[in-house]
């Protein structure tokens, strides 16, 4: 569906945005769904936890969006979508072996109903194909980026291991690790997407630079909604990177800003592995952790919107830039 | 080093396939240590589990030969060579991760000695990287087959799995597993090896059939040696494969000779989940299951030497037809 030219330079709401998408979004969904298909039972069963993630599908969406034609996106445009929400796919069935996560969303994860084994190689069947897709199809420029970015994400998840192992406490490699296992994936699904869409080359870097800043505020956001009280909204129980020994940004802000008594307490509290978490993050909420964390947020989404400010302007911009809310206040 | 043109047609023995290939694959040493070393301390840690790991090179060896210059090959040829090596050392690490294995060729595995976590992410590195270096190096149709054959090989562990779970035995499903976990991955390197080498079509046909009847012997062979009395060598314990529930040729082919006291026995001992597994190593000896199954290797090995006479007559056939001796006897 087509926005009616009324729309240009309008702010949209999210249930425009959603309608804006809904065409391209299934079109993704059984373009997943076929690709993923398998003549091995076992493989169709584990299929199912795959697909019906009840993911957000932020990335597809972007890709298209960004690409430019929502409702009218050509085939290669939900071929790649479909290709970036699986590469997300497959890193998460690995992240929930490594991080031992049990429930993603509500419902039981793949490694806790099946196995840490099925899981990986599910991982492995997943990203593999993912690439493939782009292969056979022959968009070679797409698949270079987006191979490189799955190999980034993996070496995010390492030094956010290391980072882990080390008990490091450092902004700096806070925003290193997010860069690379987060927002290098949606920095490479924008440009995709303008490349697939045609644009004049200063439009790809533009999209590129949206996405980057993006990647960066929804990492962020997804942190602090470790420490948010309201867990059952997520499916998933407060407090879990702590104790799994993540030290994200709400913390780090939260140490930054703590006088030395109170540090001493937060060390205190860290060391006993992760035991007293609700204490830690009444500690991290009171010391403005979480303040902190989210108007360093705030800050990457205005970055990714003013990049928006070199598109011209059109429901698409208008599209991405309402997408800066939701990521942001985590409505999407 | 150039082979003497005497050598023609002439069988090679052992130490002179490997002089034959020392200086090319100390080169494909070299683009390994470069292509997977990081700027991170922890990966370049992890990374020396992942070179040193004393592997036999077979798949850079024969990708080598099939190229057809071996002493000249070109830098295409090593780094094709490094990327095969490369992902079968990432299926490796999560192997190990997915079926437990504590040992490999005599030394601690990476899962052993790190943890689950940082072998997941490292295989998802190496698997990542290895396809990124064809990437940038622009070779497309190498970088297609083999990821389709690395597509493959995820396919065939999880068919593995399937097996494993449902307690089949069955000698085609079987032979289905180890071409799509081990066998495609050769036969893509034979025929990667053919194309870079700029062989006519039909030479890389006759390769890539070649690498296919190889690999199917090498699996099996490597089935066996779980049957083997001789441990120490392999650096692994006998019976491995029978303690994961693997229900490999030796024992589909005891299963199928077995008359019916001896058939309830075996089905007996291995209902018990493997805690007779000295009990199930002999009776699969006594039946004849070793013998059937070297029987059939040596089969897949004739067929793999008979495809080699479609070649001409040179010392890089002497070398791989010198190399099926080494793959069936496992000497190599």
């Amino acid at each position: 569906m087509v926005r009616p030219a009324f729309l240009k330079g309008i702010k949209l709401e999210r249930h425009e945005l959603a309608d804006l998408l809904a065409a391209d979004l299934a079109g993704v969904e059984s373009v997943m769904e076929r690709s993923l298909r398998s003549e091995v039972p076992y493989i169709q069963e584990l299929n199912e936890g795959v697909l019906d993630s009840q993911g957000k599908r932020l990335r597809p969406a972007l890709l298209i969006l960004a690409a430019g034609r929502p409702g009218e996106s050509g085939d290669d445009v939900l071929l790649c979508a479909a290709v970036v929400e699986m590469i997300h796919a497959a890193s998460l069935l690995h992240d929930d072996v490594v991080d031992r996560g049990l429930r993603r969303r509500g419902r039981p994860t793949l490694n806790a109903e099946h196995g840490d084994g099925p899981a990986i190689l599910m991982g492995d069947y997943v990203y593999t194909r993912a690439l493939t897709l782009l292969v056979d199809a022959g968009l070679m420029e797409v698949f270079g980026l987006l191979a490189r970015a799955v190999h980034r994400l993996s070496v995010g998840e390492l030094l956010q291991l290391e980072l882990k192992q080390r008990r490091i406490l450092d902004e700096d490699a806070y925003r290193r690790v997010i860069y690379e296992k987060t927002a290098r994936l949606i920095e490479a699904t924008c440009r995709a997407g303008g490349i697939l869409g045609g644009r004049p080359a200063g439009e790809v870097e533009t999209l590129a630079a949206f996405g980057r800043e993006l990647g960066m505020a929804f990492q962020i956001v997804d942190d602090m909604l470790d420490y948010d009280a309201d867990a059952l909204r997520l499916g998933k129980p407060v407090g879990r990177d702590l104790a799994e020994g993540k030290r994200t940004l709400p913390l780090l802000k939260a140490w930054a800003a703590a006088p030395p008594d109170r540090r001493d307490r937060l060390a205190e509290l860290l060391g006993d592995g992760g035991e007293n978490r609700l204490a830690i993050i009444e500690l991290v909420r009171d010391l403005g952790g979480l303040e902190a964390a989210h108007a360093e947020a705030v800050r990457y989404g205005e970055r990714s919107r003013r990049a928006l400010a070199d598109l011209p302007a059109s429901p698409v911009r208008a599209a991405l830039d309402a997408s800066v809310d939701f990521v942001v206040a985590r409505r999407f």
